[in-house]
């Protein structure tokens, strides 16, 4: 190996450092979004406002990086794959930090709700599997083991089935009593931000799967609308 | 100008030719989603899901030939700038196809829905708005005008007040017969898409901007939580 194989070597193990430091901080702000969330906590909701510009910058870092090292090293295959991999990552951390920004910041809105703990926790379950696949794909991305994404991937059962019962006992509630309606309407959004969270983490997956193989994971992810027209309501993913 | 300059640049514009057909592309699903949601139009859902596809691949294709780009020709300073701006925007195209193909597929909720015209008028009011500033970012892509993007990026007045209005009108229909509150619920999520649509449209600003200047814009766009917890429902963005 040469030096410029091996200086190559060296920014691409700092790029993907960093990625794992932004994972870890991503998943933080969801941890802690979903806190301030179940406890009307609206100093960790500012927390994780401020989280989340220092993810936003760390993409942007990332960014410039990864764009450096493919314009002065060149790489091909499958270096070049995990440069991109990294780019394709780093977006889809951002937009989870996002995400749970906006989770942290519907904490006001609760403030009045009669039932808290009833109607949080399907939301606390949720965010628990959402975390766990968050955790596993960056493990997996870490590791660089395709196997492990492709479990990831395909691995939402949970979430689909845990954010289809918090979606029909929300509606429950608001028709069960009209005072509940704006409470449960950003616990509606709050659980559809957490299941898009984990349709991040199934991106991340396919990101780390395409660098170690090169092949891109077909999107049949996306599950058929659920909206039997029944009496139970049911959502739209 | 040597050959590899004027190389550079007819790959470059070939790029930029190709996002403006994104742009146009994305913005069509955007249209035809509301169509479909409003008309409870089954087939033109199925259209937008398949023309999300074609977008997805698109921004493989884009992706692929800016990186490839960078990797070969090394460009510096604003050539740079304009490949990175390039992949970015062509990210958030990519959601944008994503989040339209969500509200086409909201179509079946509103099928047994009693008064639907009044229901929808404000979601086509919405999607107008975030319509036109879609139409604009890609107007200042196409021309390169940092200016008009700037005017595009701070313009996001009006789709705020609107949503807002939206979500609370939505929320007292809910209120008023919980028979209503399956389906806004899906008209409140699809309302948020296109809120979201109008997020991505002001992505695209900066990056329009980025290219042009240098110069990233601080995101002071983030609006305050409106949760006045009042009599009135409103919403947090």
């Amino acid at each position: 190996m040469d030096h410029t194989v091996s200086a190559f070597d060296d920014e691409l193990r700092a790029l993907g450092a960093r990625l794992v430091d932004m994972g870890l901080m991503a998943r933080r702000s969801v941890v802690d979004a979903v806190s301030a969330l179940a406890n009307r906590d609206g100093d960790l909701a500012s927390q994780v406002s401020k989280d989340d510009d220092r993810i936003d910058a760390l993409q942007k870092e990332i960014e410039e990086a990864g764009v450096l090292l493919i314009a002065r090293r060149q790489p091909v295959a499958r270096d070049l794959r995990e440069v991109v991999a990294a780019l394709r990552i780093a977006a889809d951390l951002e937009r989870i930090g996002d995400l749970a920004k906006n989770i942290a910041k519907r904490n006001v809105a609760l403030t009045k709700i009669r039932q808290p703990q009833r109607l949080i926790g399907g939301v606390e379950t949720l965010s628990t599997l959402v975390l766990d696949r968050l955790a596993d794909v960056m493990a997996a991305f870490d590791a660089r083991d395709a196997e492990a994404a492709l479990r990831v991937w395909r691995g939402d059962g949970d979430i689909d089935v845990t954010y289809t019962a918090i979606f029909r006992s929300l509606l429950t509630y608001m028709m069960e009593d009209p005072r509940n309606i704006t409470a449960c309407t950003h616990l509606l959004f709050a659980a559809k931000n957490l299941e898009r969270i984990g349709d991040h983490a199934a991106n991340i997956a396919e990101s780390v799967f395409y660098a170690a193989t090169g092949n891109i994971l077909t999107d049949d992810q996306d599950p058929p609308p659920e909206m039997v027209p029944a009496a139970a309501p049911v959502p739209v993913r």
